[in-house]
């Protein structure tokens, strides 16, 4: 069966009578959506905030992603069913999916197999229209700003440096770089502009991490849409009063949903900033009332863990003042063999050399996790079919030879029940171990250093490099800005700038092509390479496939 | 109190109950959205249409409208209050409003003073997400045919007869006018563009005309995007096998949404298409499922008589099988005056001269209606705080003279209790009078001679003109598409096509500047004059003053 049908055939509780009873939810303090999708009362999530007691966090983090697939998502869900199936009350906390790769090669994000959420269909596509909020309130502020350059542009602003595009959830190459305006007086002034898909605005990364209603207004009113004049004086959101009516569409986006894994557990699914340009993972609310609300909470964050983790801990973590409690650490055979140099087509056949030659990957990001930041770590195999078992003996080897438990989990194929093993390794270190956690990087420390020190520390560079623009930018944003976070963004694919370089690449330099502030998101993004905040469709997109029948079942999703 | 506190401070009963206690709707089949909004299941809206007995319907249409106001939706609300009170069991049907021009001068379009419908805000922004719904279904086929152009072009579109713009909800004028896939051969093929308003999108009129998922499905694979290379084959959305997945995007899109009055009493509200290049009237299904629910259902259509009434007679109930029992023809005194001549800072003055030389304008809707049509007519008045009573009087005087009767309405500032007499005048006319409705337009007639009826039955113009190749255009239509209905696009402000000629112009000629196709839709668009299909935003947005406050109260929505 198909991902989607497993969803179709699961028989999902009303949302309603599953919070109440999992978690004492009040029907009052539960907006319904449909009946098995709902969103939390920011009253509800308020009082919760006043509750002393915490459960504790488990991130689910990879190796660096490769065509094969990893399954962090898949995984965090297996791992939740498990360990409720083992009397613990744990709370599941996914990103949202993002609507337009639906439609290209990417897929949905609900997971896979049997550790789904559900209503897969819904959550993939419109889920409570928070997307849909984010995009509306981004695309007033655009419309504000040539708005406002129309009438007269008592602000001054410099049409040449407005930094503050449009965007729309959907892969649309054709919106990368546009010229607007056109058409004569009537239509305003002449420019470039561009789209960016609704994941990579910055009212995306605003949402996830402001702690409550005033928090995100004052964190829009602060966003920069470029610069006057003068070049130098910032034009912000609330100089064009945009802020209040930006807030005012996300009064419902703000609020954490809720759904349920396919074995009925309830899980939060909130936020979904992308992972390059952005910090990639859910919304602080959600994962913070998660931890009021269940003594776990398993949740995950973007690609692999010198991206997704590494933002997870220097930029969520620390404006959240949370910490996990243990890092699982997610890579499948097929990726390590493919880490390993073997091509796509030859990932499920045995080969032992390739993977202990790809572990290199897995041995890295586990170095990372355990030294650099100090976190204890499970290292999960999510099983394939075709995985054999010498494989996966070698993999169990070479991990314990780190003094680091690994476990070949079947939730893909078997739910909860096939996680078993790997929740009660995970419960024994939260349970027993004391994180001895630390920063990466000093908050204190010069924008330069601390890019340096991410570069170095996790990435295994030699050193960072940069032209002089950048470096004179760098130094402008010190002055005001010096205490941010960096949010860097840089291929997913490799520990260095290339995609290619697979393995554990050490010793090369990261080259910082530009420099970027999100003041409202509160991060300074250090851009390595070009980033891709406007996906394109393949040639046969899955939108061919997608179709619905006349009693309104999906088919093609996945 | 302003429209939105009076909303604020309704006395809302949950959905559900309601929709139970006043219609039987079994919780199963309403989908809730939040504890004020819901939809109805598809299934539910079937399973009524095997009933029948049919409710009766009412059509509440106006004058031409002018800058000061009518008052369509708060009439269509208060009447259907007032005849609740009155102990007939009526369902409220109108549009959702369009999103993005709350956030200009228009402001939203959920009634007004104490006649609303509730939860005002939620119904204003985002409500249950249809329109998100209908952009992102609409932009995915535009994605995909970049997308296909850009992966070799197999089909042979001809990109420079593309006719499928984009859509954004927002008041964006910059984005009238674009150019598309620039910076180089990774971004596809470079082209002019444009995004228009979301309620202009044809699938906004396909979803409103549809009556199942299957007609969904069939209508959107039959949208003509533009024509191949030989300039005359077309090229529709199910040569690119997109409309599987716009129909899986309009899942729920397609279902009736029901919220309540702020008196209580249960009111569809589905869909919206633009008044002039569209057929401006709520959907098919939500109006047919109010007529299998209610004893009366009382309904609106945008704009004035001339074009409302005509598409909601000519197309809509054509294409339903249903006709109104009677029609309701708001005016107000004020906007009588303004077509009287005088400016709109003068309004507040009694004019009798004035009122009388702008009744020129009533007596035409009105003739229309019962003549043109044979439909029986009531005028309602709606009322204003400074229109004397010599004026009224005037305006009772008048209708009188030709037979109709008319009535002061003041459910504006008293709610149904102020519409009372009006619920009265109507039910006079629907329990005891036979409409003898009659179309004014022969179906099978040709194209051109179904535009000039429209222009000289209805406009009181003396002909129509054409260009060339604009007669050219409707010549090659009328083989295959002869006999689609007609969708008028004219300026709303005047019979003529002229907006600045008030009260009542005739022998004018009409000219066709162009024609258009709406295959999906099934009706062919004659435009007159431009049509603006992409609002501005005016020099101070209405979305500067809106605000939301920590507790999640909206303020300066209007």
């Amino acid at each position: 069966m198909s991902d989607i049908e497993i969803a179709q055939n699961a028989k999902m509780r009303p949302i309603s009578q599953l919070a109440e009873e999992q978690y004492g939810i009040p029907h009052e303090h539960l907006d319904p959506y449909g009946h098995y999708k709902a969103k939390l009362s920011l009253e509800y999530v308020d009082s919760l905030s006043h509750k002393s007691e915490e459960g504790k966090l488990i991130l689910v983090t990879a190796i660096s992603p490769t065509p094969a697939g990893e399954g962090k998502t898949t995984t965090t869900v297996g791992l939740g069913d498990a360990m409720n199936r083992l009397g613990k009350k744990t709370m599941i906390c996914l990103r949202e999916p993002s609507l337009g790769p639906c439609f290209g090669m990417k897929g949905g994000a609900a997971g896979g197999g049997y550790s789904q959420v559900v209503p897969m269909e819904d959550i993939n596509l419109h889920f409570t229209g928070d997307f849909h909020a984010i995009g509306v309130a981004h695309n007033l502020l655009a419309a504000m700003i040539d708005n406002h350059i129309n009438h007269g542009n008592a602000l001054g602003i410099d049409p040449r440096r407005i930094k503050w595009k449009r965007v729309v959830d959907m892969n649309d190459r054709a919106l990368r770089e546009i010229t607007i305006g056109q058409g004569g007086p009537a239509n305003g002034y002449l420019r470039e502009d561009g789209f960016d898909i609704v994941v990579a605005s910055e009212v995306m990364a605003i949402l996830c991490l402001a702690t409550n209603r005033a928090d995100l207004k004052e964190r829009l009113g602060r966003i920069i849409i470029g610069y006057r004049t003068d070049r130098v004086t910032p034009v912000y959101a609330s100089d064009l009063k945009a802020h209040g009516a930006m807030a005012a569409l996300l009064k419902d986006a703000i609020k954490p949903n809720v759904v349920q894994t396919l074995e009925n557990n309830l899980a939060i699914v909130h936020g979904g900033p992308f992972a390059n340009i952005a910090h990639g993972c859910n919304s602080v609310t959600a994962t913070k009332t998660a931890m009021k609300l269940a003594d776990y909470t398993v949740t995950e964050a973007g690609f692999g863990a010198d991206l997704g983790a590494e933002k997870f801990l220097s930029i969520k973590c620390r404006s959240a003042k949370i910490a996990p409690s243990a890092v699982v650490l997610v890579a499948t055979v097929r990726a390590l063999k493919f880490h390993g140099g073997i091509e796509r087509d030859h990932l499920n056949q045995e080969n032992l050399a390739a993977l202990e030659k790809g572990f290199a990957n897995l041995e890295r990001h586990l170095k990372n996790v355990t030294q650099t930041y100090g976190l204890p770590c499970v290292v999960c195999i999510n099983h394939f079919t075709y995985d054999s078992d010498e494989e996966t003996a070698l993999l169990i080897q070479k991990c314990e030879a780190l003094g680091v438990r690994c476990v070949v989990s079947k939730h893909w194929a078997e739910g909860g029940a096939g996680a078993e093993e790997l929740a009660e390794a995970v419960l024994e270190i939260v349970d027993h171990r004391d994180p001895g956690f630390e920063y990466v990087y000093d908050i204190n420390a010069p924008i330069w250093d601390k890019i340096e020190t991410i570069a170095t520390k996790v990435y295994g560079a030699g050193g960072i490099t940069a032209g002089a623009k950048v470096k004179e930018e760098i130094q402008r944003l010190q002055e005001h800005y010096g205490d941010l976070p960096i949010c860097m963004a840089k291929t997913q694919m490799s520990f260095s700038t290339d995609p290619h370089a697979k393995g554990a690449p050490s010793g090369h330099t990261v080259e910082i092509s530009d420099i970027k502030l999100e003041n409202g998101a509160g991060f300074i993004v250090a851009i390595a390479g070009n980033m891709m905040t406007m996906p394109g469709l393949p040639k046969v997109p899955t939108a061919e496939r997608i179709d619905i029948d006349d009693e309104g079942v999906i088919t093609g999703l996945f």
